[in-house]
């Protein structure tokens, strides 16, 4: 090398000519790495343009090597040792979307300390520590993304962060799963029990073999966490949310939501309770008005319900899953993180300068609507008021159809303490009178 | 002063601690102002919070100082000189609601000269004159951000310019004034007339006086340029886009919209067309399908919806108009450019890296909706036909319904060149057996 060509490469390696290829590396590549790398390769044009430097993808780390993939990569480009591809030291960029807690943590923490900002996808990882991540990431002054945890495609994480960062969210309600909107869905229209839609939707790759973590809840309850811990400026761990999974909803239920114009879907609701100065994060399948813009959100799409002080109420809806669609919020956020590399300054970190208490379940006030097998005879509407009652909970409506010797009651409470509200359903079951409680159901969305 | 308290009060005022106040010039004080004050006085602390540093009301410029406000505001911040208060130095952010093209253009002009970031609600002027603010927002190295100028309070130009540059934005399809939305609304629920519904309108306060503005399209056609320009990372201006208002829809347009499945609803379209690498812009009233998302807004709301190669279908929809909502978005961007200001570094400016034509609308491809009085007699239908024909439109449906002596017929046409399709209406009119082109209305969303 002559002494006149130092200073040339300098040069053209200087951010300030905006030339430097930035260094991406992959941790993954799945269904959504491999779209990630199609976009990267096929608008590496455009992405260079919005960037202000080309995008280099400088190395991808799978499990096994040898595996074919649905995209053609460099195969000098594919290493087994992610902890040595996050640890090189000139990787300005890493992509995680190996999901699950390890080594996925183990790699993210490495690749910040080694100077990398990251985005990711993993819901599951930043709901269980996503505090020791954002950490790391305002120790090494480097952008932690992960628009594409939540809601897929949606744009909904930067919208709370930034676009309402001077108003006051005070409620987030979302369709975050795209399983179970289709399990519910699919039962809604055609009138299919739980497992048959579940299968259905398994038949359609909608849904998983094994299906736990949508139809349990835990997807939704991470992505509930997330979604407090923005919208509230706080930390919310997804221990924090309260949880029951769709399971226990039936044919009945859906019958007995159309009838009061409603729809079942499986929300995931953030409260704030300022008064207390509290936030109640759950998730659990509920009636909603068919009036309502959730109500409207079918088969596997996903969306989120916003409502703030200011701007009232808004709605964010799209693809919730999905290579492609989770890949669009990937690379939205890979070309932000890049931007401020360029720029030399990381960009809007976690904003939790309030400790907010997590209020318990029992705490939230909600609405209940509750269904009973009663004894067909006089008297029973009145025992069955005076129980609501006696637990401070106020009845909106009620409908009584007689059934031969048996009849139904069909309850709609006001709003009360999910605690009084289970203690009434505790005490009908115990009435003589009441020959089963068929189905409780909470009611969502004014 | 001592020597001792000329350190402590540096040290208080560096941007090292985040202590130093962001002084904030806001120009104008109407509706929208009065809400930005109210939200910066009364959310002073989360603000700060969310910002690093504490935010100062620095001056409010109106044009008469003595009328009476919503708001308790200090005298002494007040003044009718909005020139010298934007040229004082010591402003760090200056929000523009006065509206129109001057004074506002060399109001912000001159604040971007002085150092401030620019934050503005101003749609008209900036789908006007965007690219000389734009240049003035680079050259000092400033923000320039506008999230309320189109679309209220619904954060979409952000998710359009960070959350999406990773992806490809095919289409923007948008109802994005809520006047309008109103009106049609109205008219659709109630059977009303257009001049009925404008009226109650206009008593509710969803329109002006003079409404020109948004029932001729201009307020529309002015935010269909900005989001064109973001979507698709071009320079669009008004004058591009193809504008037609609603004046002329009936309520016999409404009707047969909904005999066919369909809503009229106001349209902004912007579509990008790869093969010509140009762009469509232009908004009129069409009829869409009831299943499109955008079928079921009501009232004054908006709602924004973009399809991209890889996330697909999204939407955003809230309020698009008014005091609070407009604020927040206002809010928003001051919080980012306040955070930027801090760093000493701009955020994401415009980018229009592309140099994409205007296409015109005759070469535009729609779909319409055609309803003809025609004589009653055998081969009326094969005529219209053979018209359609000659100007190479394909009709995907044909209804004839007699009516004594005449006949109506409805024909919905495939997508083709509106070129080819305003021909044909015109030689519809020539035609001896059509005794009246009665309506004609673009269908779009498929």
């Amino acid at each position: 090398m002559t002494e006149n060509s130092e200073p040339h490469k300098e040069k053209s390696l200087s951010v300030g000519e905006g030339q430097r290829p930035l260094k991406v590396a992959l941790l993954g590549c799945g269904v959504v790495g491999t779209e990630v790398v199609r976009i990267l390769t096929d608008q590496a044009e455009h992405l260079a343009a919005r960037v202000g430097a080309p995008l280099e993808i400088a190395g991808i780390a799978v499990r096994r090597a040898g595996r074919a993939r649905d995209i053609a990569v460099d195969p000098a480009l594919i290493t087994t040792d992610a902890q040595a591809l996050v640890s090189r030291g000139d990787v300005d960029l890493v992509i995680e979307v190996i999901g699950g807690i390890e080594p996925a943590r183990g790699l993210i923490l490495t690749a910040l300390e080694h100077g990398a900002s990251v985005v990711t996808a993993n819901k599951a990882l930043l709901a269980e520590d996503g505090p020791t991540l954002f950490a790391a990431a305002e120790k090494y002054e480097r952008d932690l993304y992960f628009e594409a945890a939540v809601a897929g495609a949606i744009p909904i994480l930067r919208p709370l962060r930034e676009s309402l960062a001077g108003d006051d969210v005070t409620r987030v309600m979302g369709i975050v799963n795209g399983t179970t909107n289709y399990i519910l869905d699919k039962m809604d229209s055609t009138g299919a029990g739980f497992d048959e839609a579940l299968e259905e939707a398994q038949a359609l790759g909608y849904a998983e073999a094994d299906p736990t973590a949508d139809i349990e809840g835990f997807d939704a309850a991470a992505k509930a966490a997330l979604l407090a811990s923005l919208a509230f400026h706080t930390r919310v761990s997804i221990a924090d949310v309260h949880r029951e999974g769709i399971t226990e909803v039936s044919a009945t239920d859906i019958a007995s939501a159309r009838e009061m114009g409603c729809v079942v879907k499986f929300l995931a609701i953030c409260e704030l309770d300022e008064a207390n100065d509290s936030v109640s994060a759950r998730v659990y399948p509920a009636m909603i008005p068919l009036s309502h813009p959730l109500a409207s959100v079918r088969d596997a799409y996903n969306a989120v319900f916003v409502e703030s002080k200011a701007a009232g109420q808004l709605m964010f809806y799209g693809r919730g899953a999905g290579g492609a669609p989770t890949a669009s919020a990937v690379l939205g956020d890979l070309v932000s993180a890049a931007r401020n590399r360029l720029k030399g300054v990381p960009g809007v970190g976690e904003s939790s300068y309030t400790q907010r208490a997590a209020r318990p379940m029992g705490a939230t006030r909600t609405r209940y609507h509750v269904s009973l097998d009663v004894a067909d005879k006089a008297g029973v509407l009145a025992a069955v008021a005076h129980a609501f009652a006696e637990h401070d909970v106020s009845i909106q409506t009620v409908r009584q159809e007689g059934r031969g010797g048996d009849a139904q009651l069909v309850v709609v409470t006001h709003t009360a303490t999910d605690a009084a509200l289970s203690a009434t359903v505790e005490a009908l079951r115990e009435m003589d009178i009441v020959r089963e409680v068929s189905s409780v159901m909470r009611v969502e969305g004014d």
